[in-house]
């Protein structure tokens, strides 16, 4: 059973300022839950249907489980229906990643899901590392998390000073535009940083500047734009075609 | 201003059958109705702010439109807190498209945000028709519509008996399954019809057994499955590629 004071606290942790109080966070959703077995993220609880504490008996054993109605589990959620675990995890200390290999920048973008989507295909990309601008969605968002499905605990995406970081990064950054070099002809260097705008404002001057080669997706129809995350896979799968 | 009537119809038209009923389909966002001014469906009505209006003097000479608060717009509107304009469009009559150039066929993806965002990114690549299974997200669903970004006019979505449309295609079928040939390497024909199954469930066998070519994206890291859109987006990349 869920107790009063826990349920109050799964509901605080909705907001952004509640996980910043406590350091806490929510994965929500079995197959975000399960991620957590073989990650190096620290469980503080997990709250679960009998039936699939049942069905994963590596939870109990290696975690606090409480044992919960579908019904308390999902007046508990914000996020789905039918939901048949929550963990609250504590978030992790991140400190801004080196600058090598191939990684994502993200300049301003804001959706929740777009971002933890951009996580699910960095992940399938093997991109470790995000570095965000401070006025970026919320990692730890639920909706983040929640899109990421499953990837959040290999992907690690920090907040930071982004013209900054890029500026003392000192690797090709490779700026997304309406207008820039085609993917299909451009030949990447075998590190660099994949720098994404938000879709309604782009790039910013910030950090335009610091851009090295700007880049595009070729179109060929009518649309005008690309969802960010969409845009953000399309890029990858350019650049490991050349560096796998 | 909205009339009771108008209200209730704006209303009923969230509902698939209602749209059935009535012939028609919703068009929210300021975006997407202003890409109806180029389209060949038929608008019956728009709903507008009068700013909007103002700004977008072709809307008024060539619809009948209503001018209306945000107020009342939001309450007529099930979709967003803010929007501007709504139109009250006919369902086109469409027939079973022409198997000829690149296509997509989508095999039971039901969800109405993935149809739009595949719709968009359709239209991106140049791509006219779509043929979906029956079972397939409505394409005049409101939550369709507003993903596609005003894409919707321009791509058409035929809803059909998808293993009797695909066996009589006389096309190359491209099939994307988690194993298969890389579309890094797959050598592609210069047309065809690029199959798409559900994120859930995949392709189905009845579809499955038309496929005559098996692709699949190259994974790099640890994520298992990417969203059926993001994945429609990456292959049509590849495809474009060799054949723009």
């Amino acid at each position: 059973m869920i107790s009063k004071n826990q349920l109050k606290l799964l509901r605080a942790l909705n907001q952004k300022k509640q996980r910043k109080a406590h350091g806490l966070f929510l994965v929500e959703g079995e197959k975000n839950v399960l991620e957590l077995i073989d990650s190096t993220l620290v469980v503080k609880q997990i709250f679960a249907t009998s039936e699939f504490l049942d069905q994963n008996p590596q939870l109990m054993s290696r975690f606090e489980c409480i044992e919960a109605s579908l019904d308390e589990l999902t007046k508990a959620s914000s996020l789905v229906s039918n939901n048949a675990a929550v963990a609250v995890v504590e978030i992790p200390s991140v400190t801004a990643p080196k600058a090598e290999g191939l990684m994502i920048a993200l300049d301003g973008v804001s959706d929740p899901g777009n971002l933890g989507t951009i996580i699910r295909v960095a992940d399938w990309y093997g991109i470790k590392h995000i570095v965000a601008s401070s006025d970026c969605a919320d990692p730890y968002n639920p909706k983040t998390i929640r899109a990421t499905m499953g990837s959040f605990g290999r992907v690690q995406v920090s907040q930071l000073d982004l013209p900054a970081y890029l500026a003392g990064s000192g690797l090709p950054i490779y700026g997304a535009f309406l207008a820039g070099e085609s993917v299909h002809s451009t030949d990447f260097q075998s590190e660099g940083i994949l720098l994404m705008g938000s879709e309604s404002h782009g790039v910013r001057e910030e950090a335009e500047k610091l851009v090295t080669h700007k880049i595009t997706i070729p179109a060929f129809g009518g649309a005008e734009s690309l969802n960010v995350a969409m845009a953000t896979g399309i890029i990858l799968d350019n650049f490991r075609r050349q560096h796998g």
